[in-house]
């Protein structure tokens, strides 16, 4: 169930009995030469979307620009600073709060969200606290990354080998393309692609990386891989948050 | 042209011949015991698409959640404090102003999001000039709030009269019947509904507008008439548009 | 009564029959040639003052800088950054809230305040709320601009027509000449004003508007005119704080 | 002259022989039983006009609205938070250093202002040099506190002794009767006042000094002695704006 | 060398060849009946010592408090919030840079600073970016945790097995008693230790981990163990921070 | 007693006789040709450790990086914003106190930052106040310098009259180098040293101050006279600490 879908009388219901909800986060960000400027949050959506069926939870509206700094260098990315979606999520996770939510399931498509993500999870919790919110300590927050589960990852290994790389990655570009078979790019490839540089500045990160790739070959994609990819990280997130909503601590 | 769906490459080559971007904003709130949640995210992307189609702008990704703090009594609710979505708003288009983009269309779904987003405009001119980025006088921002043409104004006059009322209004909940056909609610609605309090508080709210409704009958909503209403206000917007981008002062 | 006259003990002595007060706010920026930097500020309090005589309600002290940033390549003109503005107005209300006052009336002097005062208004319902203080579901701001009332707007419309323009207007250079009558100010006018420019950045408004006018005629001020609107402006706002002080919801 | 009663294009001429302004900065707050809540600020800005008439430097608009966070629990306080009001000078600086001042002046009516307005200035001197501004390296501010002026102490010495005290005193209550003859006030005072008490949070400090005062007796104050101090005031700041305007380091 | 033992004129020099900087990060925060509440600080900042002696390289002041809100819920804790934190970190490193120090290597002891002190190095980049400093593209930011280092991990894992635990570790604690020989802290330890729960607010913590280890037994460290952590840390950091000053990207 | 010596153990049962706490604050500043970079640290940590051992109080870890803007144009200097410091201040108390501390006694090594400490302190007052913490009207801080107790004040005019100064005293220096005897720097000093211009931005105190020093002759400093200072302000700071601590309001 997508919340944008429902009605408040229909939330209120859900929340006699169930406290949790799955929010997907992405990016708007370059991913190469053929990957979609959306792929971080398109991948996200589509996750929380099967993740959601399969347990019956709300999906929150999906969070479509997040931490994407050191891509500002390409044109079409997107970006907050961390301190700026450090509030956001502080404001979307207080007003979700108040409502009765407690159990907060981020699923993430994007690398560079993870350091600030954690962090709002740290403001948060301490908000509520000083804020002397009833039952605040039972507030619970989890980020999942889709592409870091394990048989998510192994295909990736098995399909890809190295050619997966760390961004703008076949298996990203894969399950963008079962999502959109009808916008599948194409676009030349440099064989050689840049790997191993580590980020900083967003100027430096586009001379380390000048076609926006990081070690990966994403003409390798394929919409049937995309399906695959997406089976799979459904399956686990769907373990993933049944466990998370079942704990008492 | 969603940027979503684009490549940077792409993006770069727009670049060369337009720096026009049309960015949807809508809110995630309550709309009353039949009205869906995303609502004037829904409308708002909606139509933003079929600007961008007549006009072959790039649409970026939807602002979802934006200023509805008087709406957060009613679980489903999310919204952003006014200072949040001011930096939200700012460091998005400041990194689409990096890129080269110069004129910036909102297209907006949530009369509650008017005032903030013209703080935001405000704070974002000064913060290019105080910056001293290049040619930061030539920056233009321009928010269309698409209930708010003339002729969609008259439509929703002619079908509804004082029904229309000012939140979760039939011609909105048409939009969104016209987009998720098969997402259209049902819920017992009071003949006699709460109209013309001003608006205070979160809590305040709920007391004068128990359902949620402000002087609404959402029940005369149709697809057809949502269809009717998409077409007016993309005919409006489109214009609208070409008129801001076209512009010298 | 002048909160700036008034010992503690008198103002305890006032909370205990009512609990609204009377905030005038203004701007310090450019009115063209011959319109002084402090017309906004001057207009509304003087108005606030009259309205507190009519009603017995405290008046507080002028807010003089408000939100004119678009006005600030002009000299003269001091501006603060909505975000400032906004934290300026919660400190300020807060203060108030704590000693008793739940109602609090602005008159606003100023178009270009009008987008961050309800902004403002929002953060600081919504940071009562969070706060958890007693009573904070009472508290209730309303903004009146005193150029808006209708009497006052049919007045200008009668005697300046097309003249009165929308900055710079003879309406308000006559109330200052009123309340200042030694200060009345010459300069040359162009005939030919400019008009109709949407509003932008600080330096596209003076391209746009280069003597500070937007399509009006101050020359057309007299201090007698600005007895008239004084006179209306008090009679529209003490009908409009009566009403608002009374109501419940 | 007063900033307000100019019009840009007075300000622009100014500007080609002075960079120096006059800041009035006073609070809104309790001064005990007798003493008016504007005092700080009246006086502030009463002496500023003075020293602007004899220096012929521009008088900005009074900061009516100080660091006053210790005087909260006393009905018809004001304050800003520290951070507050550190933007907030650093807004209204910026506005008149983008217009050509350099030379800022701040008479100061109210202890409490000190250290935050001494912070203001380092912040606002760094904001300058992290962002560029040509010429930033000339700005020089500086605060001069009337009632720490060795005449104005002389004085309050000579006529009132330890009945002084430090707050609510009645060197700065005789100032406000000599500006406002008519609203001098009388109510019973404690022959025994408290004093000596460290300053910390409101609630504290309210349990210290029950009836606002600081060891002061302001029954000894009258209109006469306020004219005295008023012209002290006015001689010595008169000296301190001239030394400070023509300082090359 | 230490920075806080060096004149100006010595940093002056040392900048005319090298612009890197040690900077060590610690928190303030408990660690079980027998750990210090400094050890992260104690372990960074002795850790940086050898670093630096071995590379001739400054180190900085030691920040020895981070981002330990989970800890709160201990008496003896400080922690900053993250968003505070990241601003720390921004003035910091802007100081620095402004001098001439481009390359910025934390040697950090705390798990919870990670996530904070990326997002800090994110937002640091494109502070300087966006603020236009010249040269701001050559800066790296590198965050070296010393408990994460190969050969320490090993040798922990060699001396204590699963009884290393995650907090309040052996090998820290060991580490601290090689520094303060004299303060080995002895306390009654549970043999049961409680493990594996995620970390999610404060009182929540203390809840699952009520004596402040995590699946740790400290009672299993000596000095000795402690000189050889330390040793395998400068060695491993040593190499490490040659390698980050030694890259062109 | 230092915290970072401490388990948390130790710290509650700490808490059950006392609530006071000693904070060191110094600064990372440039202190002329001869003085350490860290002196005002290095003096207020050892006079703090001097006074902890006295009194028995705790000493918390020392706030190494203070307001120090002014001296940012000399290499090696590190400072954070006003802004900044109060934050940090805030949530380090902040932390404390919900522990159960309530006298914040600080020990201060630096005149810069005076005045934003104290704007911190009713920042945190405050912030308290506002977040309706229980018991929070008993919490009181005090900034204690040093430098300026009598006894050592008049010890510094007979050693050095004059030529102790204002910045890199002689006074400071001596005490360093009885903390550290290995550490005396020499280098040449003029004869002439800049004296008596007042403090404005970074560029300007460098160009009045060109080697550092104001008014100061560091040369006369010896260990022997660090170690007098030493007593004396430890001597002086524990009776200020205890009285402090025993105070009722």
């Amino acid at each position: 169930m997508q919340l944008h879908l429902l009605t408040w009388q229909e939330v209120e219901k859900y929340l006699t009995h169930s406290n949790g909800i799955i929010i997907p986060i992405g990016s708007t960000e370059q991913h190469g030469p053929t990957g979609l400027i959306g792929t971080d949050a398109i991948c996200a959506e589509k996750i929380a979307q099967g993740v959601g069926e399969n347990t019956g939870a709300i999906v929150a509206p999906t969070i479509n620009v997040g931490m994407a700094l050191h891509h500002t260098a390409f044109p079409g990315t997107i970006s907050l600073r961390p301190t700026t979606l450090i509030l956001y999520i502080q404001d979307y996770l207080t007003s979700l709060f108040k409502a009765g939510f407690k159990k907060f399931f981020f699923i993430n498509g994007h690398g560079g969200n993870i350091a600030t993500v954690k962090a709002s999870f740290s403001q948060f919790y301490d908000h509520l606290d000083s804020m002397n919110f009833a039952n605040s300590e039972q507030v619970k927050c989890k980020i999942a990354n889709w592409f870091m589960g394990r048989e998510v990852y192994q295909l990736a290994k098995k399909l890809y080998g190295d050619e997966e790389g760390s961004h703008a990655t076949p298996s990203e570009v894969a399950l963008t393309q079962f999502v959109y078979p009808d916008t599948i790019k194409s676009a030349p490839l440099d064989k050689s692609v840049a790997t191993g540089h580590p980020i900083y500045g967003a100027k430096n990160f586009r001379e380390c990386y000048p076609d926006g790739r990081m070690g990966s070959n994403p003409a390798l994609a394929t919409p049937e891989h995309g399906k695959q990819f997406y089976e799979l990280a459904v399956k686990e997130l769907t373990a993933s948050y049944q466990d998370f909503i079942s704990i008492n601590n």
